[in-house]
């Protein structure tokens, strides 16, 4: 049987013929019911509401195969996927490199003081010696929240700076680049003096809400807290109250509650936030990376109806 | 003979036991003609005009080891210091690792889009997906003039992040970290296909305004020009003009022909320029780091008049 795919995230025509020429028939949303029965679709590129409803609505439906090009997977309806044995796999891994090197440039901006030379600039400010105190990469130590593709390697690149490198996983098990791992249900006192936290966990029951004012009230004054994890992880308010009690010192974001960030969204307008559009994970060759991605597991797929990397354990959610 | 030490930088009283543990005598500037006679000054820490001048003007001086808290020492009077058997030692490498970490701090602002980022957040914008474009560190080729120990540990991170440096040096003799190097006044064609190039070079008559139209001239649209060595290296005016004609995109400025960098300068109204206060060397524990450095040349001085590290070549001045 010829498998046939459905693209729904955007890809340019130009790379179709990486499927093609795998025997794969290729179509678009607005091929449904026109060239092809939903039905038929036996394999995604991508997920959206509309397209994917058109789908799992579809009687008899054959799909047996999304690709996520996200590594989060909790806006997916994951139930309804395992309930119908469908496959998932998602991107994790292809986004490391891209988000671990703006977690450096979020760390390096606020420890070298980049912040005050720009907030000086416009008053043509230059202050005099004794009154600039840049710190040192190594005079603080880094607690990262997941120890997973992206974790390891933000992890590995402040090690590269001389630093200490906390990591927080399901078990505490060790992982390359930490140089010391702790259970997420058995956070140690030393934890809370650490001097700045990355959230890169999945959001999940355990994980939603995580960081709330229980989880902000055991510091004083953290150094920098920084979120390119899940929006839903972070309780805003909480993080807000927190930054201006002074426990949270900065914070840089590039994920949040709602998103876009509404315009009224107080961190917007705090001098000690950082924020970006979620674009932390945005990678050059983005689509061709996703095509080669889903290549590589194709042949199995074909073959034997497995996959050989990036499966989602649909209980799990990662 | 007791060696009697004058302390022109400044120092905490506290630190001066480290010095007189050693059977040194310490004074200050205000002691000079009081209860020491500068004459008698036998060794200088740190170096300014004034204190200087009572020093070298002393009739039979005795002066024989200046101690340099920078890295340059291009603003000391080195040929009088030659004439005269004067050791210099210079404070060399101490500032490697806070310089590195700055300029990784800059490349990663521009590279990552944090100015974008800042620039958007006093509008509450938060750009559509497909207006982001970050750029990954291995999109660019990194150029820096100056492989010494600043050079290198840039070179070493930038390498961390997987990219690729070239350096040029005096003969263009190969150095750890460097996938290439070049002499300076051999320049090949393909440096002009840089992307970015960082200057680290000390001062020097083949360094004095080294960038400068001509140079500029060889780009079409660099990305990113980062001065953390020495002022006057660079024209400023021609730096302002190839900004302004993009032949540079963006650049990152440290170091100035006038400090403090007069209000009226072009630079702190330019949105692609980052300036900072000539603080990228400024580290941490800075006091105690040179009065080690100090005593690690002392006992070889005291016995033999020999410098085991840091002598500064007063032809070259570096």
């Amino acid at each position: 049987m010829t498998e046939k795919l459905l693209i729904i995230a955007h890809l340019d025509d130009s790379l179709f013929y990486n499927f093609t020429d795998y025997g794969v028939e290729v179509f678009k949303p607005s091929d449904l019911g026109q060239t092809v029965d939903p039905a038929d679709i036996t394999i995604a590129f991508g997920w959206n509401q509309t397209a994917g409803n058109q789908l799992l609505n579809a009687p008899n439906s054959k799909l047996k195969w999304i690709h996520a090009i996200s590594a989060g997977v909790d806006t997916l309806p994951l139930a309804e996927f395992a309930k119908r044995n469908i496959i998932l796999t998602n991107s994790s891994g292809i986004h490391a490199t891209s988000i671990a090197q703006s977690v450096l440039a979020f760390i390096l901006h606020f420890v070298r003081n980049i912040d005050v030379a720009m907030a000086n600039k416009p008053k043509q400010h230059w202050p005099a010696i004794d009154e600039v105190k840049p710190h040192s990469m190594t005079d603080f130590t880094y607690t990262i929240f997941g120890t997973g593709h992206i974790g390891q390697e933000i992890a590995r690149l402040i090690k590269s700076f001389g630093a200490k490198t906390i990591g927080i996983n399901s078990t505490g098990h060790p992982v390359d680049y930490f140089d010391e791992t702790l259970a997420l249900e058995h956070l140690d006192d030393h934890i809370w003096q650490s001097d700045v936290i990355i959230n890169v966990m999945p959001l999940n029951d355990h994980t939603r809400q995580f960081y709330n004012q229980q989880f902000f009230n055991h510091f004083n004054n953290l150094f920098l807290f920084i979120n390119v994890g899940r929006g839903p992880s972070v309780n805003s308010n909480d993080l807000i109250s927190a930054l201006q009690a002074g426990q949270v010192q900065h914070a840089a974001l590039d994920v949040f509650e709602t998103e876009p960030l509404p315009a009224n969204s107080p961190f917007w307008r705090m001098d000690n936030v950082l924020v970006t559009p979620h674009s932390t994970g945005q990678i050059s060759h983005f689509q061709r990376i996703q095509v080669e991605l889903l290549l590589k597991n194709l042949p199995g797929f074909v073959k034997s109806g497995t996959i050989s990397q990036n499966q989602v354990n649909l209980d799990k959610g990662y």
